[in-house]
C-alpha cells in the first residue's frame, strides 16, 4: 500500500446553493418540507425560484462543503462531480479550486444545467432544501479516476448522491477501488428521507463491512435502524461500523471509534443565522482529527468547532480563519 | 402633468456581483486599483475570477442596488438595464422581481454574457471592484421605454453607465424624456475615474439646469470641480444643482437643498464587513425621505441609516428589515 497522495477524496453533489431568507408563512404557502431537502425537477425549481425572495449564490453540495472545510483546515482534497457547462458550473468549479481541492471532473455538455439547490431559511435558521440535481444526476462511473480515488487515505460519499443511478453507480464502484488499495470508506447518510429510499442499499453496505466511517444525526440513526430509542440505536449501528458519529443539534454529537465512546457538547453560539452545512462541517472537523490521528475526544470537538462557525452565517461553507479558530479553541 | 405611476424608476448596470474576501497582498499582486472601480474585458475577469478566493454571488449595479433599497422601504420602482440570455441575468432580474422592482426590458440574446463585478474585499472592508459590463454596454436607446421614464416621480442616474456609449445615448433621451414630462431627474456621480472620464459631459448637464438631484462623495466632488477644499467645492456645485448631496464616509454628510443646507453623523456600527453599496444604500435612505416631502435633516438620517446597515454584512443591497429599522432609528 502506497503513501496516500490525499487525505480524502469525494464524491458528491455538484450544485450551487440559492440562499433566502423568508417568512415562516412561505413555506407553508409553497408547500414546503420544511427542515428538509427535496428532489425537485426543472419546472418546480423554476416555480419555486419564482416565489424566492431575494438570494444569494454560493456553492454548495453537501460531501463538497465537508472538503471545503476540510482543506480550509490544510488537509489535502480531491473531488468528483458533475457540473454543466454554464455559468453555474463555472462558479462551482472555480470555488473549489480557490479553496485548494483539485477538482477535474471533466464538465458535462448540453442539457440538463448544473445543479441548484433552493433554499429557503426560516427566522429560526432552520434551512429547507428543495435540489434540482441538474448535470450532476448524470456523474457516470466512467468520471472516476480510479488511480485518484486510489491515492487518498479516505473516500468521502454523500448519501444524498445515492438517489441518481449513475451516481449510485459510480459509488458502488469507487468504495471497491477504495477498499481494494487499502484506503477508509466515509460515509454520510445525509437525511432520513434519503435513508427511507435507500435503507436497504445502506444497510447492506454497513453489513457487509464495507463502511469504515459512518456520520449520522439522530433522525437518520432512528431511520436506519427502526430503533426510536438514540442509545438502542447507536448501540446497535456502533457494533458494525468501526467509527460511528451521531450529531444531535445542540445538543452536541457522540461518536465511538474501535470500541471508545466519546460525546461532546454543542459549541456555545450568539445567534444561528442559516445551519445550512452543519453537518457537513461537523464531519469536516471531526475528519480533520481523525485524518492526523487525534483522540476520538478532540476529533469530536473539532466538529463541533467547524459547525458552530458555518451556523451564524449564510452559506454552507466555512468564512472564518478555521486554523486559526481551531488553535483558539481546542 | 399627471399623477406618477413611480416613485423611482432608475437605469444602470445590471450586472451581478462576485464577492470574495481576501489578503491585502492580493490587491497588490493582481495590480488591482484599490478601493476603485475598473473597467475590464472577458479575459482580464477570467484572469482575475481564477486568481480570486472562493465567493458569493448577488446581485448588483449602483442604480439597481439604489433601488432595491428604495422598494425595501415601500417606494414603487422600475428599472431599465441589460442583462443576457443566461443563468447571471436570470439571477440579477429574478432578484430585482423579487425585490419587488419592475424589470421588463428585453433580455439580450448571444454574447456577451450578463456583467459582472468581481469584486475584492480587504480585511479593513474595503472593496475594490472590477467590472466587465457584458451585455449592459449594449442598452439600447430603443430599450427605453418613454412612457415608463415619463410615469415615475424621479428618474435615477448611474455615471458608472456612461462610459459605453451606447447606455450613455439612452440616459440622454432618458433625460429628455423626463424633463418634458415635469420629472425629477436625479444622477450618482458614481466615481471620480468615471468623473475623470467624462466630466465635460457631467459639468455640461449640470450648468444647463437638467440634474434637480446630485449625489457625489469627497474625492468625486474635488474631481467634479477642481477644487481641493470640500467646502468651497460644495458651494460651488450647490449653487447650480436645486439638491446636493455629498457623503463623507465615516464623517457623514453634508446636502443642501433650495438654499437651506443641513449635515449628518455617520450612524455607530461595530465592524465595517464590506463597504460595497455603502454610497447606492446612502442614496437609497435619503431618496426615500425626499420622496415623501421629508425634511432635509431626515432625509440624510435615513440615509446615513441605509449605509450603516449595508457595511456590515457582505452584498450591496439591504439584508435588514429596512422599514423597522427606519422606524426604530429615525
Amino acid at each position: 500500500m502506497t503513501e496516500p497522495r490525499y487525505d480524502v477524496i469525494a464524491i458528491g453533489n455538484a450544485v450551487v446553493d440559492v440562499i433566502a431568507s423568508c417568512a415562516e408563512e412561505l413555506i407553508d404557502e409553497l408547500q414546503l418540507n420544511r427542515g428538509g431537502m427535496t428532489l425537485i425537477d426543472e419546472a418546480r425549481a423554476d416555480e419555486l425560484y419564482e416565489a424566492m425572495p431575494p438570494a444569494r449564490e454560493v456553492s454548495g453540495g453537501s460531501a463538497a462543503n465537508t472538503l471545503a472545510g476540510l482543506s480550509t483546515l490544510g488537509l489535502q482534497c480531491a473531488f468528483i462531480g458533475q457540473v454543466a457547462d454554464d455559468q453555474l458550473g463555472k462558479v462551482f468549479a472555480h470555488d473549489m479550486r480557490a479553496t485548494g481541492i483539485d477538482f477535474d471532473t471533466p464538465v458535462r455538455e448540453g442539457e440538463p444545467a448544473t445543479g441548484r439547490v433552493l433554499i429557503f431559511v426560516t427566522p429560526d435558521g432552520e434551512r429547507t432544501m428543495n435540489t434540482f440535481l441538474g448535470a450532476g444526476q448524470f456523474l457516470p462511473a466512467v468520471a472516476l479516476d480510479e488511480d485518484l480515488i486510489a491515492s487518498a487515505a479516505i473516500l468521502y460519499l454523500e448519501g444524498y448522491l445515492w438517489d441518481p443511478e449513475e451516481p449510485r453507480s459510480a459509488m458502488r464502484r469507487a468504495i471497491d477501488v477504495a477498499r481494494q488499495a487499502g484506503r477508509k470508506v466515509a460515509f454520510t447518510a445525509s437525511e432520513s428521507f434519503v435513508i427511507e429510499r435507500h435503507g436497504d442499499d445502506f444497510r447492506d453496505l454497513i453489513e457487509r463491512g464495507l463502511i469504515d466511517i459512518l456520520f449520522v444525526n439522530e433522525s437518520e440513526l432512528a431511520t436506519l435502524t427502526g430503533e426510536s430509542d438514540f442509545q438502542t440505536g447507536f448501540d446497535a449501528v456502533a457494533a458494525k461500523v468501526p467509527v460511528l458519529v451521531a450529531t444531535r443539534s445542540e445538543r452536541g454529537a457522540v461518536a465511538q471509534a474501535n470500541g471508545e465512546r466519546a460525546t461532546v457538547s454543542a459549541e456555545p453560539i450568539d445567534q444561528v443565522i442559516d445551519t445550512t452545512g452543519a453537518g457537513d462541517q461537523f464531519a469536516a472537523g471531526f475528519l480533520s482529527g481523525y485524518a492526523k490521528g487525534a483522540a476520538l475526544e478532540e476529533c469530536l470537538k473539532r466538529g463541533a468547532i467547524a459547525a458552530a462557525e458555518v451556523i451564524v452565517h449564510y452559506g454552507p461553507r466555512p468564512e472564518a480563519d478555521m486554523k486559526a479558530l481551531m488553535a483558539a479553541r481546542l
